[in-house]
């Protein structure tokens, strides 16, 4: 089925990227109940106003700063994460130099490999353009963006503390690791990988979710938002200003962002 | 693929009704953001505590009286409420002696008729068990299921002011009514049924959405709680108290429901 969008539409943007979702759900790449995910964040984005809110940004700039300083850091995809911030996190993981690591929950060798495969094609959309801040040649970002590791396919380690195929994950990824962006983590996994005395970056609309409440850095947006953001940080590093981050009280600022944008009510 | 939820899952409910929905979309019956839409719903219905609040409870009682009072009502279903609420449905339309019409936003011969077969099994199940309140003999419940109409397959007639597969509807259904029940609408659709006339109620758990905003009442409530909440309604119908009913006030006090549940905040 092809949806042609008219620019005009107020929703246009939001749409696309279910269509997007819808097509990749046709392929077999995501959970069945990965749409209804997605619709969640959804709901949490129209209450947060579908833009970038002033402590996300924050919050951004501190994991872009995390990351920098990690000696191995990491990048976690899951299906959703993939397909709407591919291409985004491709060029993340060439400023950082790191892995990338498909990992699913409910993990099957098919979907693991269509992801790898599509994450592949992002590095070769990506490696021929360098971003508009990019300073050295585009020779220098086409080799940072082949050496992205995507991993994933031959996971032969386990997250300890978890059950069954969720745990699964690359001992030369993951378990080597000392920070982890993890965008749209499902709670169980975020617990278990603090556990593993990993940092860990999660983003989620959700400020309310044990993912958010349990993460060293919760960045409440829109995970290609976020990306893309991201990408931008790592670009202009030298002049991000470390902060001390209070989680949670980046946390009540998110919701009461919410709260206020509630309040503006019934007319 | 098959789930097993444990009893003890504080979540069992909503993850069964989501692999329910998963079900119905591998088997085509339902239009692919389909699940994002529920996704959504879920979120809000996080916010209202995951239980009918007392003002979605007085809209429903409401709800019983206008469809009870009116000359020719009827249920509107599209594919989510047919597979979250579809049995609850057939048994109000038996209470109401009014016909049920399947009326899909993306349209496709495929899911119309899957959906009306849907409906047809759940008329079936539905049939052979009279609800405990039912003061009737079981044999007067039978036929009153029996005699429910689902209508849809063979829509002649088109909506006023709506373009595309999406106007369609059954002259005889739809074109012929003076009050509606169409839980989960568009807000397009629901601005159509308005201006043709009708008495509209609809079943949305965002009270921001613009069927929200639109319909003579809406129910901020779950759609499978308020169906059999409206079922249990119609069967008490002689003790129902009509009210005036504002329906702007009555989502005020949904949101401020909901900006009350956020404020309980991150601890």
């Amino acid at each position: 089925m092809t949806y042609n969008v008219p620019d005009s539409h107020p929703r246009k943007n939001s749409l696309e990227r279910r269509y997007k979702l819808e097509e990749a759900s046709s392929k077999g790449l995501l959970a069945g109940t990965a749409m209804i995910a997605h619709g969640r964040g959804e709901a949490f984005d129209y209450l947060l106003g579908e833009k970038t809110i002033p402590i996300a940004n924050e919050a951004t700039i501190q994991a872009a700063i995390m990351l920098k300083s990690a000696v191995r850091p990491i990048i976690s995809v899951n299906g959703n994460t993939s397909i709407l911030a591919g291409e985004e996190l491709v060029g993340c993981a060439a400023l950082l130099s790191c892995p990338i690591e498909v990992n699913i929950y409910y993990r099957t060798p098919e979907r693991i490999s269509g992801l790898v495969a599509y994450l592949e094609k992002c590095k070769k959309i990506v490696s021929i353009k360098p971003p508009e801040n990019w300073k050295r040649s585009p020779l220098e970002w086409e080799e940072a963006v082949n050496n992205v590791l995507i991993l994933g396919t031959f996971a032969d380690g386990l997250i300890p503390g978890l059950n069954g195929p969720r745990a699964i994950c690359d001992v030369n990824g993951i378990l080597a690791s000392d920070t982890i962006l993890v965008p749209l983590e499902d709670g169980d996994r975020c617990e278990a990988l603090v556990k593993m005395g990993l940092k860990v970056i999660v983003v989620d609309l959700n400020p309310l979710s044990r993912s958010s409440l349990m993460s060293t850095i919760t960045v409440v947006d829109d995970v290609t938002r976020f990306s893309n953001n991201l990408q931008n940080n790592l670009l202009n590093f030298q002049r991000l200003k470390r902060k001390n981050w209070d989680n949670k009280e980046s946390l009540q600022i998110a919701l009461d962002t919410i709260n206020n944008n509630l309040q503006s009510s019934i007319k």
